[in-house]
């Protein structure tokens, strides 16, 4: 059984017209996600020590950290956004595997994109077979693969970034599958480092070095030509299952990006429910907070587990924080990382109405599944029940909401106008001339960095 | 249980003053072995075609490719001297592990000591500690480890090269841990790859990242504080065996750079003990090839299975050829990586003494034992009988022996002038106050070069 060749034969093979508009449309999507959550991370500490740390050894400014001035060599560039994209925990989630599947595929091509000139419609097209290839590889293992402690957004994402960057490159077969190869032979990232620096290095490497599999592969760097299948390769190597049917049935006619999803609020999903709920209150009966007595919520056990916390004192314990969460949501009719920062967490407005949310547990509910009851000074109780919160499966976010979430994240990097520009830009991506537009159009003009400052 | 950070310790806290003289002497030993085998491979298809590659996305010329002209930012130059280090499978082997200890650590260092000055006392004392680090992590997990199908000079090499690193650059406890936390989750590399250029890319890249890890924590980038022992950490995920006591226990009072062995000759260890008989015979009674009848050996079983090819066509064949080892070295005295170029193989006289080699089975034999009988033509016979070969542990190579070694490898590469002079400042490191100068030195002079083209 050829798995490695039959995935290569595939990507290598494939046409943008073979697919789907309403795919290529989902792929659209997820990459205006993607480019928020990265424009959006481009200040973040993780991103600031890993410029510091390696700037002195980059290359020619040859590609943009999306949402900064800086310029670097397409391979740090990859590794960068890759950071960025992620370290947020906003990105983009393949429903399957947890896998976030953009932000090593993208952070790649992107940065491939602006040293070498392709359209937006090639870029489109390889992002997707990209993605393709990573949840794939990912569903043939899924979950033993994950569940022994490998971060399989790492893992998998480099496979994923070498198919996407080898197709852009126009690899022949044989090169496709050593990319492959020298991909999977650094597959790596462990679940240890969640709450690290290196959960966000982890999508950004495997970009890095996904890219770097492609461009070695096609100077004929060799590598084995079956390092998915092979008995000491990655699927009996990485994990105890191995299913790759999963990887060889219906290539061309099911796309994984259909299922992919986007997170509405920057924090754990076990509280999308309860904010979505919020949320919705406060937009149906435009409530202030001023008027709110209290908040009563009823949440399935899961939820008082993992984020019960009572007093946060710094933003990424809000994120842990249900009391907090429906607060700012609201207050602000959001839960973006905005909503997350250390001051938002401090404020006495937010505090004062943490302290009236409660949170009682039923047994029977689901973990998706939410009911708010608001009870008003003047007397009025109004109230939402929440089967399914929105970014789930059932209930996907719409693209008008992915350009709220977008805005959230960008507005306050590149100013509201350019933000704006960018967002329009990354929607046409699929007739643009020059798909490296975007990541010109992402970087901070300086005369409105300078205003902003 | 503090394993990493027990190790992270004892690593910040080693003094050259603690080294023992003959531990530093076999330091030096393996590093002249190294240096031998980088410059020998300089020129090897693989780092050709990596260097084609990734040389656009290079940052300054801070160090050298050893044995080249070429020079690179130091990321790159630790990737590409841990390739040529290794692509003959010429380099040191770690008995206990069968890791390839040098290639990792050194190749880090030595980019690194060309960009941040250090004597070379210093660099010998990290040299030290990065192969404690990554033999004694080995050691935890070996042969599990190994069995599954790791190449466990990648896997654990990536965290020697971080070890050295951060302690070269002056690192904190806690920046060691983070510096061996982000080596950690980037530990990978198949045995799968056996057989292509990415078998050498393992240590090249564990070079790369390793060095990589070290900057990244001096910035305070952050990771796990138990890379090693965490539940979804290196040993847990990666290994079925946690011998952590391989790990904590003798610190600074056994050395594992002690237990490292050399390569005679450029072939499968099980030929070995032939080669070293015939060596022998050819010095002792000063054979030139032209007056043997025949060649008798009489071999272990294992030896026939896995090297009997009796016509091989091309150098690499050659190596799997018992007949054209025995060839060689009763006509050259050597079997280095000249001795199994295309040519060699070839070569009428060679051909004609390799058709005159027997070889019969004793399966009492052990593996690394011979016996050589060699017929000449005027009625005499010569006979040698070896327990164990040249290199193994119980006859490693003399200091002399390592030289001439040396001096195999890079005299074609540098002119044996300056390989000469190259050879007596390694054999010196210890006493210089610039290791730096050793890199400089390995570079062919340019006149030289041109001469020799």
């Amino acid at each position: 059984m050829e798995v490695t060749r039959t995935l290569a034969r595939y990507v290598v093979n494939s046409k943008p017209a073979d697919i789907p508009q309403a795919v290529k449309h989902e792929a659209v999507r997820a990459i205006v996600n993607w480019l928020g959550c990265a424009v959006g991370g481009a200040k973040h500490e993780a991103v600031e020590c890993a410029l510091a740390a390696l700037a002195p050894f980059a290359g020619a400014k040859q590609a943009s950290v999306l949402g900064r001035e800086d310029k670097t060599d397409i391979l740090h560039a990859a590794l960068m956004n890759g950071i960025t994209s992620h370290v947020f925990d906003f990105d983009d989630t393949h429903l399957p595997t947890i896998i976030h599947p953009s932000g090593p595929v993208a952070a790649a091509l992107f940065a491939l994109a602006e040293y070498k000139p392709v359209t937006g419609a090639e870029l489109l097209h390889a992002f997707i077979l990209g993605v393709e290839a990573e949840c794939r590889i990912g569903n043939a293992v899924y979950p033993d693969h994950y569940d022994v402690g490998w971060h399989i957004t790492g893992t998998a994402g480099v496979f994923g970034a070498a198919a996407a960057s080898a197709k852009l490159l126009g690899l022949t077969e044989q090169q496709m599958i050593w990319a492959l190869g020298i991909a999977g032979t650094q597959s790596s990232g462990f679940r240890e480092m969640f709450g690290t620096h290196c959960k966000s290095f982890h999508p950004g490497r495997a970009a890095q070095n996904g890219l770097a599999s492609a461009l070695l592969a096609e100077k004929n760097f060799t590598s084995s030509n079956q390092v998915i299948e092979a008995k000491r390769g990655f699927a009996n190597v990485m994990s105890t299952k191995q299913d790759y049917a999963k990887i060889t049935e219906g290539l061309g006619k099911t796309f994984e990006i259909t299922l992919n999803s986007y997170k509405p609020f920057a924090c754990g999903i076990v509280i999308h429910p309860a904010i979505d709920g919020c949320v919705q209150l406060k937009r149906e009966h435009r409530l202030t907070g001023a008027e709110i007595e209290k908040v009563e919520l009823t949440v399935a056990p899961l939820v008082l587990e993992l984020t019960g916390k009572r007093n946060p004192q710094v933003g990424l314990e809000g994120k842990f924080s249900v009391f907090h969460s429906c607060a700012v949501a609201l207050l602000h009719g959001a839960a973006g990382e905005k909503e997350y920062s250390d001051a938002m967490v401090r404020d006495p407005k937010v505090i004062a109405l943490r302290d009236r949310v409660e949170a009682k547990i039923d047994p029977k509910f689901r973990d998706d599944e939410v009911y708010v009851r608001v009870l008003l000074k003047d007397g009025r109780v109004v109230e939402k029940y929440v089967e399914h919160a929105i970014g789930s499966k059932e209930v996907p976010m719409t693209d008008k909401q992915i350009e709220e979430k977008f805005r959230g994240l960008a507005d306050d990097i590149l100013g509201a106008d350019q933000a704006g520009r960018l967002l329009a830009l990354a929607w046409s991506i699929e007739g643009l001339q020059d798909a490296a537009e975007i990541c010109r159009l992402a970087a901070p003009q300086a005369g409105a960095a300078r205003r902003r400052a």
